[in-house]
């Protein structure tokens, strides 16, 4: 049984709260958040307490930390908790600027605490499979992967201009997902980005349409397609072709039923946003976390897998700003 | 170089016609219709001349005829053609009445002629597929064959008068598959009827919804429905349930699109009707008749499977009328 | 908050007792089973006590009782359930006799109570969805409903003596979903049973193999297969078709993932059994029960559809037995 | 009725031959090939003669030209049939040599001759379905294109140095379908290219895999992936995003059969190569070009479309080979 402190009462806090309250290895004891009202109410649904950051670190019960507070508190907050030496899980970003995010990793890899990414859609069980049918060998040698991601609808203006643009805060899961996909480093990425689904998205500075195409040093290509919006559902797919095959992940749904007539036959949109798409993945996380902190053999994205895909997160935000291709 | 008389000039005769006239291994010399000018229209059409049924058996030109007049005249042509030495292309049913078909028949048995009946759906390439995996074992011992067959709208009330009735002009062609794909005669079948398209159907003695069970001597199972209407398109479909896996052939489109939005994914109905579902499969029983006539060993729907398919269909027609399953 | 006591603390208990668990409204306080240890194992993991029934029914902060023992104590536990006013949820059957089982909803009746009847099935969101785009419209007026239900593999034979055989035990449920998509009361059943999978099953005077013909009044059909075996997973699909167009329910599996290579497109067989394809099922209808409970005006499948479907069932394994359609 | 000289007697011309012979305003009156067996057996099976293109040209009953010989001869044949006031229809490219083909289109255009330049694929009715939903308005604004194109094994290396190069002998239909189905021309090209399939192609001084990434003016995004070699067929999709939807087009498959057992459901592979999947293409891409010359208001790739992709090809290639996007 692993104490648990929750940093952030937010959407996502509250999705991992819940989650580690169903779960039989884990309690949490601690809530923790700058709005003491949400912080109150989800401590309450999980049997927890309120506390302050410094409170929960210096409880001997707390083994690990979930961070699911703001951006610009994760790296302060990973440091604090590798300090005190708790295990801990991070959303992404870990920060939007590469050096204070290496910063933080830094102490972590000091302290040897396991730090767990939350590039949640590796957990995904369709995506999962994927992976282990390429190492598998159902494909042959990977060549190119191809992944496809549109949210339903674009986030607020405001929210984009804090966000860090969509390569750093949308394609940062797309890049993370190539990486563990391709089985090697890009070593150069291509971004091509438009404006074509909200104006106000352009005025603030982004890009709500874009494609990337990453390569790696033996040749294998991958591109990735983005968009701020889409009007069948959260669009999450990824196609892994090899020498000998090819495999891929599509969309979810909430039933299997079809309806036929004349207009032909008609199968569901697919599960509109992160939350329904990624639920097994939100919960397969932390239980992969809690195994880890337990001594499994358990991989998981780490710190050095954060930084690597905000790097290239960065560089396709430049290439897309200056043009050009970008070495990493 | 196999030269054809056609019998009737009407929808199918011309289909064969057209393919024939496409074959490079037949030249149609004879086109025979009481309408005389759509004999004529024909016969222009491929480069054959108008003829009486007399003049072109007596043609020593002509290896193989093609009945495709109207149903009451089938036996009487398949008899005069057997006597006349010329192989047999005839569509079915032999004849409604069951007699008369036999009669028939035991002319072509007598003088040693080819005679195929027009059981098109066999040389379909997605049932000749299903067929093909079960006798290569992909799917162990058949138990269930579900078939699905419903014409897109209901025939005029006055040709239903004159069909035969549902089992002996619709759903024969499927009783003809079920024994093909049971492998093993069927002994017993109950029907199920009700009018549910149109009143007039009912009013003409027919029904225009069905639902038909079938067994065999070892216990093998099948289920037809049949439906005069069918909103979609031509649903034609098989599924084979077998001890050690299944097999199931779909129904055909026009193109592989799909569109998708708010409301989900669509793709096309089913082909529309039996000219576009079984093109390629009138196109191809011509060609394995040909070929048959030339020697090869193709096994081919004979005058026994005529017979067969038109005594479970009476059977079928029995056991909807006196509600209780019939012996065959 | 309802205070609930749980008959049998088998697999089916099992999974009842852990959704009651987790359901945020209902509280477990009393399990009761034969087998003591399996009774104290299930109460320490959700937090009751091992009860005896009368101390269960007895106790005034029990609300509701959940019935998941062993079929032959199904009737009295309804029987003493209503007479102490608890709320009844009760596996199917409610008894192999169907004069017990009418005598215990008579007592149901007599006092009141709610009784919901586990034909979990309704309660699958792909199914369900069926019902309510039937009910929608979307079809237009019902006509053929076929059903398709096959388990991976046989139960043992020991299991199929005390089973009522296929009509009741395994079918039962495909007649309630028959019953309930219909529309209407089915008024004439003729059923064909085989023998294909497992010798033993016939020796032990029960089919394996079956495919059932229901009728209505008004002419709507609907037929059902059953199998005892299937290689490609627990296949359930439903199919409705209706005048202006059709609705079906396809297979559920565990990921969306596909391979292609030379062989084709390879998907993933449907999920292995009833544990996983109805999860979501059974967690939603004791959901359904407990907020009907509370007052919601729910439609439950209740004592009448319990009956309703036994007799069907009954009628069923006459047909078989004899070989003629049975009036019902 | 067009009299047709065809040029070009090799797999490719017999395609064109064979589909005008069966072509009811279509007349082949001349072969013409350097190999005079192949050209003699092609006339022999069309009722043509062997001619020389001088003979060709100057037969007043000769309406069109079919140009389907060597890439090498395309321009000059393009440029005589022109002078000679014929209609033309040549096989992509014009010429592997920009200037070469600028030449020939611009004496297309002195003479107004119709030029219809063979990409295939805009006929394909899968594709031209796309096409004419996007007209119709079924996805909104046009925002991002994805074209998936891998042939099924890669070409002799002796073929693939005297191609022109991946980009110019297989991207180029791509290209002309992405400017079709972008609707604005591409302003800027990026490329990415590898050499994972045969050694042999990269000593040979091309790629074997590649990516590509188009730009229009407005934004619209363009991605395209090539490879020589794919285990499950001949692998052609389509997918065209929009602002209010998406459409795609899939595979085909030969027949629609499934197989399932405990491994899953299979489908067929892609068709195998472009003989098959765009057999009805070929066919309906003469038709629509004798009934352009006839008279009809058809849209044809016409000698710009021809120039335009090869524009795109050669910046394409150019990309690949200095690493950076080339502006159009």
């Amino acid at each position: 049984m692993t104490g648990i402190a929750v940093f952030g009462a937010g959407r996502i806090g509250r999705i991992h709260a819940s989650n580690l309250h169903q779960h039989a290895d884990a309690q949490v004891l601690h809530v923790v958040d700058v709005v003491e009202a949400a912080a109150a109410e989800l401590a309450a649904s999980c049997g927890a307490k309120v506390s302050s950051v410094e409170a929960a670190l210096a409880d001997p019960n707390v083994g690990a930390v979930v961070i699911a507070s703001s951006t610009d508190t994760h790296a302060d907050l990973v440091t604090a908790s590798a300090r005190a030496g708790k295990a801990i899980f991070c959303e992404k970003p870990l920060d939007l600027n590469i050096e204070t995010a290496r910063a933080s990793v830094k102490e972590v890899e000091k302290s040897g605490v396991v730090l767990c990414v939350g590039f949640n859609r590796r957990h995904d069980p369709s995506f999962d499979k994927l992976k282990s049918e390429i190492i598998g060998g159902a494909i042959g040698s990977v060549e190119v992967v191809t992944i496809i991601s549109r949210d339903p609808s674009p986030p607020p203006a405001e929210y984009v201009g804090r966000s860090g643009g969509l390569f750093r805060d949308m394609m940062i899961h797309d890049l993370d997902i190539a990486r563990w996909l391709l089985g090697e480093e890009p070593v150069r990425v291509f971004a091509s980005g438009s404006v074509l689904v909200d104006p106000d998205i352009g005025k603030a500075g982004d890009v709500d349409t874009a494609v990337v195409v990453l390569e790696t040093a033996s040749g294998r290509l991958c591109h990735i397609t983005n968009s701020r919006r889409c009007s069948y559902g959260y669009d999450q797919r990824i196609e892994v072709f090899g020498s000998e095959g090819m495999v891929r992940a599509g969309n979810a749904t909430e039933t299997r039923v079809e309806i036929a007539n004349a207009s032909g036959f008609q199968s569901e949109p697919a599960l509109p946003f992160f939350l329904e798409r990624y639920a097994d993945a939100y919960r397969l996380q932390l239980d992969k976390f809690l195994r880890c902190i337990g001594g499994e053999a358990i991989q998981l994205p780490a710190g050095q897998d954060g930084l690597r895909a905000l790097e290239i997160a960065d560089a396709a935000q430049r290439s897309a700003d200056e043009g050009v291709p970008i070495n990493l």
